[in-house]
């Protein structure tokens, strides 16, 4: 056994632990506090198990998951920018580039290669690994804030048409899943939780 | 598409969010606070993809994130019992058991099916999959006792040879996370965390 291999990747384990601490702006479905990037990412691979079936091209399920279980390691030093937050977005490729070099350089070699690429992959979103996993980083936010009466949309002042252009291309990961977005946006903007 | 399928799944993935309300006693790494359910399964997931190699086995990759993201789906209903409390675990099984009845099939009958069927060969124990999710299940909480000074088993007054006794079965999985296993419980025997 390599043990500098294996301590390397042990630093990475605890390093990613700080996944735990960063909030997103989304609710957790019962409202009581805000959702962060670990348990986020836990469901995306979740539905990335459960709704594989929806994807609009045929994917690796395992490549999927890989993409969003190490996603938002980068907000690690860069922080969450929020979807609707304009001025964030735009340092915000340049704050997670420089992230992604310190973090993932923490494994070996090999490894760290191979994290730097599934987030690249992710970022792009080409693939059809990458599109679905798109999709589904769009979509379970959407499905907290409509379980929690558009709290996190409330409290942001968002427009239904900001989340329709933020989900621009949903469809292009899956049809299903973006119509599925389309009716809970219509519902949410019946219901005035978005403007 | 199957409107009724779709929805079971999607009402599922909202049952699942409840998994980040359950409490492990284990604390995330800066000691802040106890880590939950579904922070604990994300991190699994993680290890599963960058610890394989340590397998004792080769194992289907895929097949143990699967096991490690739905392993403790049945604690919605039955809470979390801590390693150490023998009365929790004498009635653990039974608890168990009927929260997967309910839980599972939240899921339309095939996924149910795949989904029970997980969890059950998570629980025995037996496949090298199986062996291996139980390793990473068992090594995690380890790494964040260590990281924290042992302050969970501090408050709970944990020996050593209960650390042992409860990794029993990680060399099944994993000769490398076992040798691991028994540094760490050396370590902090050695520093007064474990008794």
């Amino acid at each position: 056994m390599d043990k500098e291999r294996l301590k390397k990747q042990l630093e990475f384990t605890l390093e990613m632990d700080k996944l735990k601490y960063i909030e997103r702006q989304s609710y957790v479905a019962d409202g009581s506090r805000h959702e962060n990037d670990s348990e986020h990412s836990w469901h995306l691979a979740l539905m990335a198990m459960l709704f594989s079936e929806y994807a609009n091209e045929k994917v690796d399920v395992l490549h999927v998951i890989k993409m969003v279980l190490i996603h938002d390691a980068v907000e690690i030093d860069a922080g969450d920018t929020y979807a609707y937050d304009t001025a964030g977005n735009a340092t915000k490729r340049e704050r997670e580039e420089k992230a992604a070099d310190r973090i993932f350089n923490i494994l070996p070699e090999d490894q760290a290669k191979e994290m730097r690429a599934l987030w690249e992959e992710f970022e792009a979103g080409e693939t059809p690994e990458a599109k679905f996993a798109n999709a589904l980083d769009r979509v379970q936010p959407i499905m907290l804030n409509d379980i929690t009466d558009g709290r996190a949309w409330r409290e942001h002042g968002v427009a239904a048409e900001q989340v329709l252009a933020r989900n621009a291309n949903t469809h292009k990961g899956s049809e299903t899943l973006w119509e599925h977005v389309e009716s809970l946006v219509a519902k949410n903007k019946e219901l005035g939780n978005l403007k």
